[in-house]
């Protein structure tokens, strides 16, 4: 009982702050991203392609959740964009209150994109909004076709699916058919990608989309 | 403060039922092995590649423990030893409570190694002990070779290192050498073995190592 209260109130307490947060985003006009997966499954590469492609258009943030260490910072910051790190200490996913702190480092009427990239976990991170527009989610290929069925809560929340490394689908045993009636099942709204970042396959698809969410985004009153 | 505290306090209970599970697994000699990794990189195959060698030897049981669903349980079940699954019912990682529970369902004087295999996540499972002989990690090549920087825990926690689809170093970033440069520095001792679950590589010398320890513990006074 006391455990169950206790989450309650961190869930209560990272929800008042998600929407504080919501709020600024949105007074600002810049689209928020939260970029979830497994460990290794592309986030940073998927961003570094992101940015390439899209940072003479748009002005484009990033914050970066990592146990430790600051790599996948200085991986984006080459990219020629603002990149924060956070390091969590141990936790296992980013909540609201830290993403708050990250945010008095950047001039958010300055922005167009801000993506949130999370700790990498297909567990924890996707109970905790950090009051971003959209939940994306990465499922790699060599994870295998399970996952869907055995993390079904990332699948549920996350309004896009990008499904990466599909160069390594010659080697590997993954059925996407399979896959996506189990995905549609648990969220029939979801927006799939199939891409790989290593040669850049099925990337346009998903830059195209994400560059009409940004315009909707400073379109809006 | 008050989250602190409660952290300590969730800890402390769960190390005092993993002693008591640890007495209960010394008392009938079994071999207890908690199996961790990202979502995705081979527990339940490596399992099942073990179970297939080493079951007309030793008597098996497995705990299967995942969020939902029974999948894992059921393939293990179908290689004809006992597996018993925990549904954590969104927790992110097995605790000693979970197992505890489950050991009711197994006659433990009639096993000689018993496999825990955790929910699939780098980073919460390092942190609580259910009881086990030794931590045993997948890391699959597919992840990048860049994941002991960033989830450093894991690999200072496991007695061994399963590097896992070797059978993908040709067609991903993957530096073997780099890797093991980092992980000899967090954990000096760690037994690391290469292997692919797909193709048989390397299992030889993981199945003669696990083989070795098994005869250790039951030869043990």
């Amino acid at each position: 009982m006391l455990k169950v209260s206790v989450v309650r109130n961190i869930l209560e307490i990272n929800d008042r702050i998600a929407g504080q947060n919501r709020e600024l985003f949105s007074a600002n006009r810049v689209l928020v991203l939260n970029l979830m997966s497994s460990p290794g499954a592309g986030k940073t590469t998927l961003l570094e392609r992101t940015v390439e492609r899209l940072k003479d258009k748009y002005r484009i943030g990033v914050i970066e959740g990592d146990i430790t260490s600051s790599y996948d910072a200085e991986r984006i910051a080459q990219k020629g964009v603002q990149a924060v790190q956070i390091n969590t200490d141990g936790a296992c996913h980013l909540d609201s209150n830290m993403v708050r702190e990250a945010l008095g480092e950047f001039d958010l009427g300055a922005l167009d994109l801000l993506v949130v990239e999370n700790v990498g976990n297909l567990v924890c991170p996707a109970e905790f909004n950090v009051g971003e527009d959209m939940k994306i989610m990465i499922l790699s290929v060599p994870e295998g076709d399970d996952k869907p069925l055995k993390y079904p809560l990332m699948f549920q929340e996350s309004r896009v699916l990008i499904v990466n490394k599909i160069d390594l689908l010659p080697y590997v045993d993954f059925n996407l058919k399979r896959m996506r009636e189990v995905t549609t099942g648990l969220n029939p709204t979801q927006v799939v990608f199939e891409v790989s970042c290593r040669t850049g396959e099925g990337l346009e698809a998903w830059l195209n989309w994400l560059e009409a969410r940004i315009k909707e985004r400073r379109a809006a009153p």
